[in-house]
């Protein structure tokens, strides 16, 4: 009973609840009903919804550029040491298993104290993980994907994997290889590489060629310890364009495509979309969801949400009901999102003191995204946005010669003795008001 | 005689001479001398400029979007007839001469008008070309790179490559078999292809991965039958971030250069780079030459700049001394960019409304990229800058375990005994500060 | 009856009809119900919804930068002859009357030819004017406002109140003041002054206090000729950052609004709002709604729609309805529009070629705006959103040196002493996550 | 003689010297020469260069968002006592001494710590005013501007002038009357009022009329105190479009200068132009400056520079000849920039480690501005640019009509008589690239 006292974080917080579209209770889900069924899946199955560790609980919240005193002050934020980071995994998984969230992620800095050395942090690490893995068990509450930390450390402020500094490259190997051991160790679902600072401040003294091939190594020497150890978690890299590095090298989603591609990666990693980072790069929101998707190569999704007209990350909470529809069909078109997720890599506005605000802008983005699966849902039940689309499409399935191009057996000549014979095509319509209009009856 | 008299356009231009940085003279050269030697070639070779005729001989000079009407009247352009655009080939001869370019570039339907068929616009084409070509040998003047237009054509208002409709496909296949008959009939050195419409104006209509199917398969039916008739130009494909679709597939050099790799096209094409498309994805001015060039992937440049705080495609003539320098610097530090060039992909002002401003925005366009030559050949002939990165990246030369990683023969977990053995990495200053200074010691 | 016939322009659509939400019918209001009553005024009246002639009748339609050739083919549109203008005229009411459209607007340029001088563009005017006077008798369809063209000429290249060529300038006068008879003469509620190429193209060849100054001496002089004729329309100025100059004077609302009281015109003008104006200033979508409403000078809205990504005007029709609440809740919260209104400045995609796209995408504009407003008034009902407002500011109540403040009695030694005597300020959470999970309940 | 060496802790360094354009020395001046006279007034007249404390001696150098970790170790900052704060101050003037420079800046939270109370705080900034005010006196080194710092404490949160915390508000006030009594005491030139968080971060929760006027109410009061106290000292405001809040509500300098004639406070304020502020706005870097200029109201200028594709304040150096020159040339043409001065509010680059860099750093960024102003001062007296554009204004010279449109007393009557018996327009070549490669002669 004391014992139950004294991991009581959130007293006056009950398991929230569902109480449906018209409640006015922030501390309640409207859309949000995870073992409701719906297109043969539960909504929990299709959102699979993660909290991450950073932004949540790693003790310097609410701090800016322009301000280094931190506005989010919590009672169990006492002091950096192992005890204080024991405690905060108490608070984690009270606050997951209140929530009603099935996953969480972190990076190793996140969750254990550096020490003084590299063993030191291993050494962390494992009695951290240890207690994770304890607190997991005894929660259902899963680790949707593992990462490793290679940008916050002095020793990282030129990059690491591309760091002109070979100790730096090594230092990051040693960290990542730890993290993937603490990975397979939690059942990691997926472990994700965000390139923290790989790219430069200026060119002017930067071997751009050498960093790029120092990365695909790590990339592959990575592949090949996953591989050496069982681990079985996908692998996904998160593309961002630009910050904290004036030029990121993996700029977006086409990029790092691209870029495994060329290295012959592409069968071992997939992408980890954050659509604030895709707008970033001056694409939609959902630009870079979509460009994966299609290209089969999705594989998580880092769910926030910025600001058009701000240059930089504002990692906010998803609240545009449009928007959440956009992503959600990407998702459910593709027949779900595991083994990746729902990462809420999001954060409370410097000016959200109250400790409920941690409650209520996850409750408000997890509904958010809940009312665009049910419209996502709906859309692609109704069909009518697919049928305008194959109209679209209608011709390349009516000719031989269409097919020929397809099966890739086809010549400029025969299609150019097609084109002098044809009469002037006939286009049609785009009707992209129709379908703006048309998506908005599922919101 | 008084045919002679007939084709003088510019009666009251001469040849333009070199007068030296302090004339004051904007119809004379300040920097460039074509026959100076510099590091061991040519001004003129290590240029190779281009005038390019669409902005300069099209006879819509001068709309905008908010003007239908043109402003820059030339005598010559009385009507849309063969007459008028033969007689502009004598035009641009002469202002090539003039101005003392080796190089122009076109699409097909800048130089002649398509009228009611392709067949008679082949015609119309083949007509042209033998004036075009009969004037290359009469003046030397060379074609850089041929290329066709397929987006200017309502048929392609969906895009060309990436048309839902077939038909139109069709007809740019057409259109493009013919461009490499010109090209190989004018000895083209480049041959260019920008995807004017390849993208769309919203997903909500579109089918992203049948349209890059089309578009891959498009450029190899053009790879072969460039073989098929030996034709020898390099291939290039011209990224564009936006406009006139709100997203183009191909991005940006990063982008097209992991598509090449994607459909293993690595081989058959490279990039022609124009800088004001570069800024429209979010990077600086010279990002994309150096990204291309790095990677073994840059062929061709237009020679163009925009303005930062502008969200389109401005065209503007070169003007900026330092992005001179730092673009000059990428093609002198690859050796060159033959069979490229630089081609002056850039329009006067609408309100720049005077005949001589086509010569002057031309000579100010050389210039100011002759004057980045001589600077960074002096830049890496002095070699300071150099010596500073060479010194940054040191320990990747001093290590046996950094050469097991460039080889890719290392693994995780020896760097990881290493790194748990070493103490905390000596990072060292970027100077950045130190080298943003050093280069305008060569302005 | 073969007379109306020949006025049947629109043979296949009747006119439009409310069938409620769950309406598949792209050709049927969903949300908006002119004469339903809500918060005590009538839809129509809250809306005052209206067409503009320039992206819907100029017969130029579906043209682009990279395309002079229109897409938008309309029989209708035969030539530049007076026929054909005032055959649009019928058109365009056959239009607003099917539609169900209370207002319209145009530019002097849109209605009637410019003939070979403006002697003759005068008659013209007053040809089509009698025309238009004439049909909004019979139809009861009013002119919300009126404008002139002053950019679209070539005399106006380099501005027109902005010009550096008086004639320039004097042209403009001539046309303004015409277009303030037209506007008397057909009723318009409002007259709108958007300063097309009112910047520069570079401030090089540029007097930007000059300019400036003659642009407030042409404002002042259309205030005094306004009130000489008895015209009491209510006077606005609109907007915009960019484009087609690269830098426009009247950037955004708050420089719009400087400037007036800067030259004492703050009394005789108000500000023409158009959301993809404010976000090529950087600006949110409603950002410029809410500072003019705010300092009480929004006096009409250009109720448009752009892409964050792109820079330049798209001129979309509203489909977003988060942004379509925001919106209208700046207008319930004024208590209307009125004399202004809501003018669809938007255009067809290029792409859009269906007639009936021209009113699909009305309808759906008019039913994005329609769900806004319903949501908006919901929203003041409920008081939720409110309440919390009047909560944050509380300390500005209960304190007199607080009242002190706003009565500008105060001086900085009192408060000083106040602080000093005072324990640090107890700030509370800015609840904004609350707050946009909370606006979501009303869409 | 050990005192002096307890005072020196750049030990390495000596005073800068002049070396001239081919030096390759980082340690000296290559363009300033602070006694030469140019157009009649020293270069460090014209210049009026200043070091700014924050970036430079604040302690807390080379963090950024994704690392809380400094890597600017400074062996002076050893904790945040009094001691290390009055040790700091002798490296100030040591580094002012050795550089060169003439003036410095500081906020009152720079140069001391805030304690536990305002009273503490007032005490502690006496103790260290004393010293500033015995080191100006040793050392003729000047105080540019003082300003107080109303953003960083938490206090701030949500604002201070702006906050809708009444004592917020109260202790901004506070902070206020302070730093104006210790800006008098040190005889600072300049008073800065840079609106740290004066907007919002949504207007969800914001009464923005409300706001603004508290804002209006502070400024005033400020302005009522240096009167009473009899400082001197001009007042400036300095504008920024966005960061740390998501709408600033000083925006740019037209926004200012608009807001000050709407509160009747144009003679009590001029601007403090930031160009990386400026660039935020989506103006060109010289934008504010010039239109400041030619309102009569550029004060100062915070001469730093941003990159254009990143979206947020970089303080770099300035390193960019051409912006140089045309930034220069604005203080040139208004006679001079007194009693303001060009202050670097720059910072070193996070990777910049070594102490020298902070001599390099400013060295280079007062190379820079020297470099422009040599340029300037030349294009000025060559009178070139000048000529054209005084030809391109000319009509506005020659009519007597456009005298009575600048003297106010035209009517559009008079001049639409004048427009219908003219001919059509002649307007003329803008000239654009013919001034654009003008001025790159005098760089």
């Amino acid at each position: 009973m004391s014992k139950k006292a004294r991991t009581e974080f959130f007293p006056s917080i009950s398991k929230i609840q569902f109480e449906g579209p018209q409640s006015t209770n922030p501390l309640a889900f409207k859309y949000y009903q995870p073992d409701e069924v719906i297109m043969g899946k539960k909504m929990r199955d299709w959102c699979r919804f993660a909290v991450c560790w950073w932004h949540t609980f790693n003790g310097q919240m609410g701090t800016d550029p322009f301000s280094n005193v931190k506005t989010h002050l919590r009672p169990w934020d006492k002091d950096s040491s192992m005890e204080t980071f024991l405690t905060r995994v108490d608070v984690a998984f009270e606050f997951f298993t209140k929530l009603g969230v099935d996953y969480y992620c972190f990076h190793d800095v996140d969750v254990a104290p550096q020490g003084e050395s590299l063993t030191e942090f291993q050494s962390n690490l494992d009695t951290i993980s240890d207690k994770l893995l304890s607190k997991q068990k005894e929660t259902g509450v899963k680790l949707l994907w593992s990462t490793q930390n290679l940008f916050s450390h002095p020793r990282y402020k030129d990059g690491a994997a591309t760091s002109p500094n070979f100790d730096s490259f090594a230092f990051g190997c040693a960290q990542t290889k730890k993290m993937l051991d603490v990975g397979k160790k939690l059942n990691a679902e997926t472990h994700v590489f965000w390139g923290g600072r790989e790219g430069f401040a200026t060119a002017l003294n930067t071997k751009v060629k050498s960093e790029l091939d120092h990365m695909a190594s790590f990339l592959k020497m990575a592949v090949a310890y996953k591989k050496k150890i069982g681990f079985t978690a996908q692998f996904t890299i998160e593309p961002k364009a630009r910050e904290p590095t004036a030029h990121q090298y993996d700029y977006d989603a086409q990029t790092v495509i691209g870029f495994l591609y060329q290295h012959g990666l592409e069968n071992d990693f997939k992408v980890n979309i954050e659509p604030n980072h895709t707008t970033l790069a001056g694409h939609d929101y959902e630009h870079d969801l979509r460009m994966a998707s299609a290209l089969g190569m999705l594989g998580s999704i880092d769910c926030n949400a910025g600001q058009p007209y701000l240059g930089w990350d504002t990692d906010e909470f998803p609240s545009d009901p449009r928007k959440a529809l956009l992503s959600m069909l990407i998702v459910v078109e593709q027949g779900g999102i595991a083994p990746g997720g729902n990462n809420f890599d999001c954060k409370l506005r410097r000016e959200s003191t109250d400790i409920e605000d941690m409650f209520i802008a996850h409750i408000g983005g997890m509904d958010c995204l809940a009312r665009g699966l049910i419209g996502a849902c709906k859309l692609v039940q109704e069909g009518l946005m697919k049928k305008a689309l194959e109209t679209r499409y209608s011709s390349w399935n009516t000719s031989s010669l269409a097919k020929k191009v397809e099966d890739g057996k086809a010549t400029l000549e025969e299609i150019e003795a097609y084109a002098l014979a044809a009469s002037e095509p006939k286009t049609s319509s785009g009707k992209q008001e129709y379908l703006e209009q048309l998506i908005n009856r599922y919101i």
